[in-house]
């Protein structure tokens, strides 16, 4: 396979498809969406964490002036939904379990209206004991969230077995024999960490605009990272056919795995099947962080045992993730267990991971998704040994640093792993002499892998009458610029420039199925089946101009929308003259397509007992270092430059990778320092922006980044994600940076300055 | 091949997709597409039938306030297009050629501003002679309307090679040795015939809504039989290239063939592309009936050699087929020429027709598409063959009728061909006894071929996790109830019922590549190529099963929306245990497409010598008995009733046949009886409904219908089509009852009173 130089378009800066559309203010999101004859719907959200519902009387709502419809749980189908367990309603049915559970919804001419109508809905609870921390959920005795839990669907038959309290989703994972590799340990680290809630910060607010089209489908205008998914969640909640819904994404204003759900749609869709109208259902930014998800609070205990020389032999590993009331993305708990080791040989290993409920908002997919929290943990212990081995932090990584063709602890194979040459690329980038640079002044490093790409994707590539291609896949442009990418590849493949090659996204009566865009799986898998599907395209326009031009297919070349003899250039043919002749001359249009699943291998069952057991694609890996400056006095952070080297393969769009990065570790920065969602009681006590706030530009410090680049078979020209792993080091790197600075650990998210300054005084203690 | 017997969704009765919304008023028309800033349009047109353009001022229409762009042919691409000669631009340039021909286009703030914008441009222009008669104008020294004709581009090279002066396509047929045919003959009929103009009489006007979309892209909301094609013709005319333009059509209010143009869509484009603001161009009625398109009228001569038995033996066949200023469809005439012998078998045949230009409006397809035109001239000089002999005009008919496996004049053999059982079927329906059955009553026979489908079509079929269907198709629907019939064959073929498959048309960022509706090819080509991709979906759903239930394919069987193994139903899975799964689990989602193209065979080059020498897929029959009642006093026809047989393969929907057939045969008794656009100088005389009317619901007599089913091997479980068969009978059909019931035979049509009468007199002498 050639290599970046060999490419016409791949690896080239191009234009973003959506950037003029974007800086003109064009774009259109959902919350744009206006129809004739619209209504406005609201919801009203419960008061309680915990408790059963013991009347809903909806009369004087229904009676309010211009209200159209008020629906509660009554008047949907008992049916539920979730990513491994189908736990959720569209509406609390019998109980509530969290603040802000959705209990009832209003259609009403107008926004007002619709806000009053939900004010004059009366209900009856009797409160529930709750619980709020996953550790006292799972003891015996503790309130149980679903005590239906054992009757609920599952996606996997294992995933039932491993339920039990509010014990949603469980994972096992065990490789070699840790006993003995404690014993044969010289030294053992035992460590605990917590981190906190996350709110994914996207600046647009869910939101649906449903309606009923002429022919009687459902027709759903929003905002997601999962058209096909959305279609299928709406059609099993509401009883409908798939094929009588249509799902239109509109332009993403931000998603980082917060669109991975379906919250505005199914009550949308219901109030526009009763109305027969068009219904809007836009959520206020107070209810997106209260009612939609945060990445899981966490606590991890890590043990690890290792050699007096720094080699690490054992670790045992818990993980308890708080999922809130209900289970939207376990997958991410299982994720954070399959990266807990970090991007280290580690021969023998013992994971436990639970997914637990509590009664408190939900905990679920965002960017990094279930693995910066055990990255967090391990990146820091990571530290904490070399310090107390005399180790170079770097060196001690390099030592234990794993490889292409080595064996995670799961089984799974790696395809590709540079993470070694990510270190020493860092390394030199900053000029590595030790992490202290003066006076509470340091560099902190972290290393990290994320599992990337998988599961069942597909596109199709038509070549038009001119030459130029028209590709569709179901996968979404969320604002990472996956529209661009597809376009390169598939324009790279067919021999054409970016710009004869426009890409049809998310609509699903448009495009093939794909199973929404997360783990990294955007350029990865969904490109790869565009690759795979232009590559058809390409073998019908080469066995067509073989006929044409008596030279067989292996002796012909493509390049500037022709076809033509290898060594005789001027032997060719126009595509348009193929194409376009040919729609009427020669056989039917040229029509490639793609239909994968990137997740193939099962898991080694001997290894792994976990409730979604599949392998993922391949592993993207990097290293970041920080460097930071603290004040003493006031525990005050200031971070001063992030280094960044990512082996993600080829890169397809230089520009693309850059602002992907940079997201990346502003929203590892947020984590690291800023950001959480204060809950107390079940209540969030900062419920915006404001009080809640991720890093604004000014915020973002210096990044100097590098690739090191590495082909990977199963990506389109060998290329891997970038999404989620520069989210991962950011808050282990500042961590490790700030003990260097000021001798101060902190081993809890975020890094607040009082936590700074307790441990400082600790320390002098 | 199974019959209908073994069908479960195939030949039964079925809800038309679009019934809902049709008779509800929610079916959105492109008369009803509304854009928030949206543009007028209105055009100016030529009052002059040939003139030079010496000059164009624009200077006051650009100065009237609201007006927001002003174009002619100095502001877009000096391009062309056409069907098989590029001939015409967007604007007239240089040179009008007839009275109604587009000069400027006017975007404003509103209508009326627009309309008084156009009044505002000054035209200078320099009359030239005009030439309104086709045989007048292949007279040397006749006006030439294009005097770079042979510059202009061609499809085909041969059709260059016969374009000269007026003649703008030419057609040769040959067969057998015409002169020696007529020696052996006992008798030879010689009679010319001529027809009119006839409007499609469509409800709807032609709209587009052009919109330059976020992305910079072109939209174009229209009502249109052929989207890609459009698409296509715009990307010319505009130097866009096709990716960068959508055309998303609207439910179509009526088409017959006058939809397969490209009229608003050029001039709609070009001034959204110029104001970057949303364009409506709407033709008025009137525009309708003096710039858009008509049935070719047409002067057709027929010279056929009979033995004393009724035997066909030669026929000479001349057609001139009046095309107007430009040619959108000169194939039509082609059509004329292939069916000109009717469905018959005559060994010597010489057949010579000819699209000319005349300083009319345009002539182009409309449902028949050149056949009405040469059938009358055929049917009615059989019956006179038949009074002349003393036969039956049945008895004739069938002696000479043409049979399955057979070949025409052209050299193409017929797959299918039960003309004769038509016949019989029709006789024994009326209960024939001879034509007359009363004074100034009678029957009148017709018998009709058409050559039906062909060209390249494309679909994609997906399956949804629930086990449901999404059809998607570039053929449209233009009211004729395609998208439903592609529904039950899709269904059929995948063992689901109607309801659970969902068609998707026209749009062309949804729909792969179909060359549009026209000759009889919707059911028969696309609907073969929707059977072929769900067949290779359901290949993949068996190959799945297969592996999933360890049974070959082969012994699988569908049903129920379960694969299961023959003989043992209980070990079977659902479609959505297998896909819901399968999406995440086995394999990617299951997308089956096909690409075909219908015309395959070249025709034998040494019997031919057209300018389009395709083979269509096959044939449709049919022979329709008209009983009149004539008024001898004031020439009156009364219509009784309709017989109609139709030899259309296998019937996929019984009422849309029935519908169709219906359609057929009330536009056939417009051309008979009522409708003709009357040109005076160039000049529209009655351009509205009101003075140029086609038959209403009241002028519609009682039908009876049958059908012989047949097996066609080339179309979907056998079906041919319907749309145009169903036209070409009716005129000569009812010219023939006429004659038998009072002895006037007229050869023009319309068979208006006043001809009757004449013709009474001049019998009577």
């Amino acid at each position: 396979m050639g290599g970046p130089a060999d490419y016409a378009v791949i690896g080239k800066r191009t234009t973003r498809t959506d950037a003029v559309a974007k800086v003109t203010g064009e774009a259109r999101y959902a919350t744009d969406v206006y129809l004739p004859k619209m209504l406005w719907a609201r919801v009203l959200r419960s008061p309680h964490a915990h408790a059963r519902i013991v009347s809903i009387d909806t009369a004087k709502a229904r009676r309010l002036p211009g209200v159209k419809a008020v629906l509660t749980a009554q008047d949907v189908p008992d049916a539920r939904y979730g990513a491994l367990v189908l736990d959720m309603g569209i509406f609390a049915r019998d109980k509530v379990r969290y603040i802000g559970e959705a209990v009832a919804a209003v259609a009403a001419q107008d926004e007002e209206t619709a806000a009053a109508a939900v004010k004059l809905i009366e209900v009856e609870y009797d409160p529930l004991p709750a619980v709020f921390d996953p550790l006292q959920a799972m003891q015996p005795g503790a309130p149980v969230l679903h005590e239906n839990l054992k009757g609920y669907t599952t996606l996997f038959e294992r995933t039932a077995r491993a339920m039990s309290g509010n014990v949603n989703y469980q994972a096992d994972i065990a490789r070699g024999d840790v006993a003995a590799g404690f014993a044969e340990s010289d030294h053992v680290f035992e460590d605990t960490y917590t981190v906190q809630k996350q709110h994914p910060s996207y600046m647009e607010p869910n939101s649906t605009v449903a309606d009923v089209d002429a022919d009687g489908r459902l027709v759903l205008y929003n905002t997601t990272q999962r058209p096909h998914i959305n279609q299928a969640i709406v059609s099993a909640l509401l009883g409908i056919p798939i094929s009588r819904i249509r799902v239109v994404p509109c332009h993403v204003g931000g998603g980082f795995g917060g669109k991975n759900r379906t919250l505005t749609e199914p009550a949308a869709a219901a109030l526009a099947l009763k109305t027969r109208r068009p219904v809007r259902l836009t959520f206020s930014h107070e209810e997106e962080f209260t009612s939609a998800t945060t990445r899981h609070a966490a606590l991890i205990r890590l043990r690890t045992g290792v050699k007096r020389d720094g080699t690490l032999v054992a670790s045992e590993i818990s993980l308890y993730y708080d999922c809130g009331a209900y289970a939207p993305t376990p997958n991410a708990v299982w994720l954070g267990a399959i990266s807990s080791t970090g991007p280290y040989r580690i021969p023998h290993v013992r994971v436990e991971a639970f997914s637990v409920y509590t009664n408190k908002m939900m905990g679920g997919a965002f960017r990094g998704y279930g693995v910066p929290q055990s990255n967090f943990a391990r990146e820091s212990q990571m530290d904490r040994i070399a310090r107390e081995l005399g180790i170079d932090p770097i060196e001690l990584r390099l030592k234990n640093c794993i490889g292409a063709g080595e064996r995670l602890h799961t089984g799974q194979r790696l395809h590709s792993a540079r993470v070694r040459e990510t270190l020493l690329r860092a390394r030199e980038m900053v000029g590595w002499q030790g992490a202290q640079l003066g006076p509470n002044r340091a560099l902190g490093v972290a290393c990290g892998m994320f599992a990337c790409g998988g599961f069942a994707t597909s596109a199709i590539v038509r070549m038009n009458m001119d030459g130029t291609a028209t590709v569709a896949t179901g996968a979404m442009d969320m604002g990472q610029g996956l529209r661009t990418v597809m376009g390169q590849i598939a324009a790279e493949t067919l021999g054409l420039e970016a710009a004869d090659v426009t890409v049809v996204i998310g609509d699903t009566d448009l495009t093939p199925f794909d199973v929404g865009i997360f783990g990294d799986r955007g350029t990865h898998t969904a490109g790869q089946a565009v690759k795979l599907a232009a590559e058809d395209a390409r073998e019908q326009l080469l066995a067509s101009a073989s006929v044409a031009l008596g030279v067989a297919p292996g002796e012909l070349l493509l390049g500037g929308k022709r076809v033509f003899a290898r060594g005789a250039p001027e032997r060719g043919l126009r595509y348009s003259d193929l194409l376009g002749g040919g729609q009427y001359k020669r056989g039917g249009p040229v029509i490639g397509k793609a239909s994968i699943n990137l997740t193939e291998e099962p898991f080694d069952p001997v290894l792994v007992r976990g409730a979604a057991s599949k392998m993922f694609s391949t592993h993207t890996f990097a290293t970041h270092i920080a460097e930071v400056e603290v004040d003493r006095a006031t525990g005050a952070v200031k971070v001063l430059k992030v280094t960044a080297v990512h082996d993600c393969g080829t890169v397809i769009n230089p520009d693309g990778l850059k602002g992907q990065i940079i997201g990346g570790l502003t929203s590892g920065l947020g984590y690291a320092l800023y950001e959480d969602v204060v809950i107390e009681s079940g209540q969030v006590m900062n419920p915006s922006f404001l009080e809640c706030r991720p890093p604004a530009a000014l915020d973002v410090p210096p990044v100097e980044f590098d690739t090191v680049e590495e082909f990977d078979s199963r990506g389109p020209f060998g290329a891997k994600g970038v999404g989620n792993v520069s989210v991962i080091n950011v808050a282990p790197a500042v961590a490790n940076a700030v003990e260097h600075a000021v001798g101060a650990r902190v081993t809890s998210l975020p890094i607040t300055p009082d936590k700074i300054v307790r441990a400082l005084r600790a320390a002098e203690g």
